[in-house]
């Protein structure tokens, strides 16, 4: 699918709490990872996707295959940042999520996570039929609404 | 100082997340308390004091001293949950904190936390006038408010 | 069952990393719970009670109940802690451990937690017969050591 | 510097405990990159440099500025890891590790870590010459053993 299918972007406020620091002052590396995941988090809910229901009912479960995350600047306790999420891949058994962590105008750091569809056993599947028409019925339907 | 000048709660949001969960599909405990440092660190910014600047302008900072939980029923993946914050006593070198854990109508956790304050060499020192004037000045504020 | 029928103790070392710090330059308050449950954890072990064995053959699992911890000195990035674990009461529904957390010849950190037994259903539930003849079997097999 | 200039691999175990694990039942993603930076950590340990004495000394720190890791299969509670960590290039103002962790003949997850070096004011600046020289010193040393 054609990443310009993909024109909506996900904005989540996050604050920095001294359980996201570590003893240099900043923010603990790790803890980007955890920021991104309440970010696509959210974006998924926005989609009418709820983990824990799609896990129970569906029998499947998202996990992250592949992260790559680059450090551009520190973030420090108390301030306010925002997660932009961009879902530029939407594949049978992969979703890529294109992340970027800002504070006001500066990006702080950029990840790209590939997300793959598990079954209650363990194994790669796919990504059931009614998670991906409720992602792309909200495409279409923010596409169209793009072009009215 | 009187527990009943203290009438004022705080109540702070916290969605649960993967990172907060365990492999017992529950909440992990250690979560507990970062949840309600979260909210301790939300109510004091309520009263215009944020951790990061009371550091840097007054050298001193706030530790937990001690902190008592108890685990009454577990919160899940996905779930909405509120502290409940209730500044119980302030002394010249302590706070504490009483606060509960709710989802919805029924409180899974209670913690009970005395927080100290620390100057730039670790040691213990008294809570900085400025600090405990505007906690007090609040209160004062809501009370008359209460009155009224 | 009288505390003094437990004279065990068990002693789990750990090293202080960047992910157990936060910005004030010291160990962040809740990795102490992490640090005294890696603890715990080992001294079961020892008893050969694995937890996830546990969970799989026995459709049990302990949880937190209630933890309480004091806080008397602080810990710093690279240092070598022992956790000293002292299982001082076991109740057919309840083990409780005094722990405490020391840095060579100080103690830093004192803790009293409280463990219960959970069924698959989340349901409160006694300890398994086989965990707790292991437990009994071991402290008479050391008692009688100690009488030899 | 070749690559091939650096044959030495370290070894580090690490045992998953609660905190390590999250609803799915398997180790949480982010967890990994704590391991492996606990594994630099003790690499580093064994060529002499103890971070919080480098920067206490030499007023530098090393710090995460790219990461890029691959899921392979999950680890689970009570599991023993080994991290596998192997210097791959070292810069005036960069090391690349490349880190696999595995359980006994399985790699579950393989990272990529660039990590950078920082002055006091948080600036990039030259890992200072007493690190540089202590790293290829021991590496020379170790080639010349395996050339004996």
């Amino acid at each position: 699918m054609n990443p310009n299918k993909f024109p909506i972007k996900h904005f989540h406020t996050i604050r920095v709490y001294y359980e996201d620091t570590d003893a240099t002052g900043r923010v603990y590396h790790a803890s980007y990872l955890k920021f991104a995941e309440r970010a696509r988090t959210e974006m998924l809910r926005e989609f009418q996707l709820e983990q824990s229901q799609i896990r129970k009912k569906l029998k499947t479960f998202f996990v992250v295959f592949q992260c790559n995350v680059m450090y551009l600047s520190p973030a420090f306790l108390d301030e306010d940042l925002t997660v932009h999420s961009h879902l530029i891949d939407l594949k049978r058994v992969r979703m890529i999520f294109d992340q970027q962590i800002w504070r006001q105008q500066e990006c702080l750091a950029k990840l790209t996570c590939e997300i793959a569809c598990i079954n209650e056993k363990g194994r790669p599947t796919r990504i059931p039929d009614s998670v991906l028409s409720k992602l792309r019925m909200d495409i279409k339907d923010k596409m169209s609404l793009l072009h009215t």
